[in-house]
C-alpha cells in the first residue's frame, strides 16, 4: 500500500474513530451475539487474492463490530475499568507508525529514555521513594510472575520447600503466577481476610511462624491495595513487618488502585510501600493510557537482571555499559514503545487534570453508594474506598443462601440484557455481590444514573 | 479530548503518518545521540497543568524522532526484519479505537472467534495439520515459555532432575524461558551444530542417552528452523523421532522462517513439524503484521490448560461451556485484539501477494548472497536459505582471528556511520560475521544495492 493510499484510508478511518467514540453510548454494551456467530460470518480458509480495502472495512462494521464488547461505552461499569483516552490514541497511532522494537537502548534509544522518564514521573506521580526503579510491563499478570521468579531466584533451599503468600481476595494472576514460576498449589497459602477484604496480618503472621516451623521457606508475600472483588486493601505495614522478620519478598499488586495514589488525599492506601520489594500497578486501568501498561518498580534491580538479564552476542552493543537495555527487565525480548502513550496522556491532562478525573469517578462511585444504601432493599456488600461498589438487592425477609444469591443474578442478568450497561459480579464472603465498577473517561453521571434506574427497573419486574 | 478535537488532532498526524511512511529513507536508520540526550531534554517531573497538543507532538517531533531508530527505514537490514505494514497499521488504529480486552470470549466475543479463524488460516498457510490449534502471544519470548512450562508440567520427576535441549545456535529466549521455568542453566543442554548451524540429532541422541542413563528425565527439546544468527534449520525429522523415543516435549521455535512456509517451495523447511508438540512463528516478522504477534499452535490444549488456566468467580459466564477463554492459553489475563491486523493484512495482500513479497525478498538476498560471494574479498559465513546474509570481508593473506573480527566489526561500524544502513552482527563458529536481514515491506533492491556500495567502500576506505 502506498504511503498515498495509506493517506486516503486512514482518513476515512480517522472519521470512523472519531464517530465512534462520539457515538459508542448508542450501541449495546455487550454484544448479543450467540456463540459462533462470527466464525461461521468468515471464510474458513484465507482469500488467496489481494481484496480491496473496501471489502475490508465492511466487513469490519457488518461482522465484527456487532459482536464487540464495547469497553469505552459509557454503561461499561463491568471488570475494572480501562483507561483508553483520544489522547493515548493518538500516541499509539505514532507508536504503531514508527514500529519500533525496544528491546535495547540501540535498537530505539528515545523510546529507551522516555520510558526511564516516564517511570520516574509516574513513581513521583504515587509517592513511591526513589529507591524504586519503574519499567513497562505489558499487563500485571506479567509483572507479578516477574516479581516471584525474582523471588524464587532468590532461595537458597528448593522451590518444593518454598511458599508463597496472599489474601484470600488476591487476583487470580498470583496463584497462577506462582504456579508458573514453580510452586505448586500447595505451596500457596490464601491468608483470611477481614470484613473489609483486607489480608489479616495476624493470620499472616500464625501461617508464616507454622510454615517454618515445619522447615519451610517463605519466599514472598503479595499484598493487595484494591482487590478485584470490592477494592479491599491489604495493610502494608504489618505485612511489611512479617516480610522483613522472616527475610521474605514484598510484592504490592495495586493495579487498579495504584494510580488513586496520585491523590494526597489517597496516598494512605499505600503507607507502608516504601517497604515492599515490588510494586505494580496499571495505568491502562485507570490513568488515562490504553491497554496495555502496567508500571513495575523493584527496589532491587540487580537482582531482577540476575532472574531476567540474557544478552547474546548479537545483541551486544557498545553503548551496553552505560544504557539501560530493557530486553533484561521482564520475559519478552520484543516490546513495543508504550511510554509514548504515558508522555502523551500525562502532559495533556496534566497531573491536576488526572486528579480531578479520579476525584470525579470517585465522588460518582460514593454517591452511587449512598443513594443505594438509602434505598430500603438495598445493601453494601463492601467498603467503597475507590471507584467501585459491591451491593445486592434483598427482598424482605429473604436470607443470605442461594435464593438470594439466584435472585440477584438474575437481577444482573435483566440489567445487562438491556444492553445499555454492563456490570458484573463477585463472590464476597460466598455471597454474590453486583459489582459497578466505573472509571473511565466516557463515564458520565447520566450513565451512572441510568444504570442505577435500569437496577430498581429490574426489582420491580422480578418474577 | 472531546471526538471532534481528537478528529482534527487525528487528521494531522495522518498526514504526518503518511509523509513519515513515504520519506522514511531519508531519516539516518540509527540516530547518532549519545546515552542521555533525550532524558536530558525532558522535565525531571510529570507537569501539573495541561499541555496544549501542538507542545506535545512539537516535542514528539523534535525530541523524540531525532532519537529514534527507524525499524521501517529501506536501509533497516538489521536483527531481523519487523512486519509492519501500512494496512497493519489501519488495523492497530481500529484495535485501539475499541480498546476492548480480549480475556475472554464474553469481554470481546468478535475479537475471540477472529482470533480462531486467523489461527486457522495461519495453520493451512503454513501446511500445519488440523491435529494444531493456535493462539496469538505477544512473543515468541512468551511463547517458547509456554511451551517449556507446559513441558515442565507434565514431568513426573522433580524438575531439578530435567534437562532441556536446544542447539547451540537456539535464541537467547530458549535458555532464559527455561531458567524461567525453573530449570538451571546446568539443566539446559546446548547441543552442537553441523557447518549449516543445524542442530546434529547424532550428538542430541547421545546426551539424551547420558542423560538419562544418569537418572535425568529429558523435559522438552526446542528446535530452531531459522535461527537468529544465520536462519540454520534443525532438521526436525530425526529429532521428532529422538523427542519420541523418549516421551519429551518437541518445541519448534521458527520465529522468523515459519513464515517462508507459506511458499510450498519452501514448506520442506518444516518437514516432521506435525511431530511437535508445539510451535511457534511470528507473523510480526515476515508476515506483514506490526508487532506484537506471535502464532503459538499445539497439540495438546488440555495440556496448555492445565498450565495455564485461570479462571475466578469474577469471570465465569454462562457461555464458557461453548466458548473459548484466551486467558487460559498463556500468561496474561488481560490481551489486546490482535487479531484484527491479520485478518486485514492477510486479506489486503492476499495469501498470493504475501508469497509475491517473500519471494522477492528471499530473490533480494540470494542476489546480494551470489554478487559477494563472487566478489574478490567477500565471503559468506552460512548457507543463504532465506532472506538473511552471514558474510565478512578478508583481506588478502588476513586468517581467522582477531584481527580479522575487528577488521569485519571496523567495517560494520563504518558503514552503520553512514546513517543509511543499519546491519548488525553475528559469532558464527567464533568467527565475526556481518548479518544482512532483509523482508520489511518497504524493502528495496535499491536499498540493497546502496547497502553493497556501502560496504566495498568501506572497505575501500579502511585504515
Amino acid at each position: 500500500m502506498h504511503p498515498n493510499e495509506f493517506r486516503a484510508e486512514a482518513h476515512r478511518l480517522v472519521d470512523w474513530m472519531a464517530d465512534y467514540l462520539g457515538s459508542v453510548g448508542s450501541y449495546p454494551v455487550v454484544p448479543s451475539m450467540l456463540p459462533g456467530a462470527v466464525r461461521n460470518a468468515l471464510p474458513a480458509s484465507a482469500p488467496n487474492a489481494a481484496e480491496p480495502m473496501a471489502a475490508i472495512t465492511r466487513d469490519f462494521e457488518q461482522i465484527i463490530l456487532p459482536g464487540m464488547t464495547h469497553w469505552g461505552h459509557p454503561g461499561f461499569f463491568a471488570y475494572f475499568p480501562t483507561g483508553s483516552t483520544p489522547v493515548s490514541l493518538l500516541a499509539e497511532m505514532l507508536t504503531t507508525t514508527l514500529g519500533a522494537q525496544c528491546m535495547s537502548w540501540q535498537t530505539s534509544p528515545a523510546a529507551t529514555e522516555l520510558e526511564q522518564v516516564m517511570m520516574e514521573w509516574l513513581r513521583q506521580m504515587v509517592g513511591l521513594p526513589d529507591s524504586f526503579t519503574g519499567v513497562i510491563q505489558d499487563t500485571a499478570s506479567t509483572a507479578t510472575l516477574v516479581a516471584l521468579i525474582t523471588a524464587r531466584d532468590r532461595l537458597t533451599t528448593p522451590v518444593a520447600q518454598a511458599t508463597v503468600y496472599a489474601s484470600a481476595e488476591a487476583h487470580s494472576s498470583v496463584l497462577k503466577g506462582a504456579r508458573l514460576a514453580g510452586f505448586s498449589e500447595a505451596q500457596v497459602r490464601l491468608v483470611p481476610v477481614d470484613d473489609a477484604y483486607a489480608l489479616r496480618p495476624a493470620l499472616l503472621a500464625e501461617l508464616l511462624a507454622a510454615d517454618v516451623a515445619a522447615g519451610l521457606t517463605p519466599a514472598a508475600i503479595v499484598a493487595t491495595v484494591g482487590t478485584t472483588a470490592s477494592t479491599g486493601l491489604d495493610p502494608l505495614h504489618p505485612i511489611a513487618d512479617l516480610a522483613e522478620e522472616y527475610g521474605t519478598w514484598l510484592h504490592v499488586d495495586a493495579a487498579y488502585a495504584g494510580s488513586a495514589a496520585i491523590l494526597p488525599e489517597l496516598r494512605p492506601i499505600l503507607a507502608g510501600v516504601e517497604r515492599a520489594d515490588s510494586f505494580l500497578m496499571n495505568p491502562h486501568k485507570w490513568l488515562a493510557v490504553h491497554f496495555d501498561c502496567t508500571a513495575y518498580f523493584v527496589r532491587d534491580v540487580a537482582a531482577l537482571h540476575r532472574s531476567f538479564s540474557a544478552t547474546p552476542e548479537y545483541l551486544r552493543t557498545t553503548h551496553d555499559p552505560e544504557v539501560v537495555n530493557y530486553r533484561d527487565w521482564g520475559i519478552q525480548l520484543g516490546r513495543r514503545f508504550r511510554a509514548l502513550k504515558l508522555w502523551f496522556a500525562i502532559r495533556h491532562h496534566g497531573v491536576e487534570g488526572l486528579q480531578a478525573m479520579l476525584r470525579g469517578h470517585i465522588a460518582m462511585a460514593g454517591a452511587f453508594a449512598k443513594r443505594l444504601s438509602e434505598t430500603a432493599g438495598w445493601e453494601l456488600m463492601a467498603p467503597v474506598p475507590l471507584g467501585l461498589v459491591c451491593f445486592r438487592h434483598r427482598p424482605d425477609g429473604m436470607a443470605d443462601g442461594a435464593a438470594l444469591d439466584d435472585h440477584n443474578r438474575a437481577l444482573l442478568a435483566r440489567v445487562n440484557a438491556s444492553g445499555r450497561v454492563f456490570l458484573t459480579h463477585a463472590s464476597l464472603s460466598g455471597r454474590f455481590a453486583i459489582r459497578l465498577a466505573l472509571g473511565h473517561v466516557a463515564t458520565t453521571q447520566a450513565a451512572v444514573d441510568e444504570a442505577w434506574t435500569l437496577l430498581q427497573g429490574a426489582v420491580r419486574s422480578a418474577p
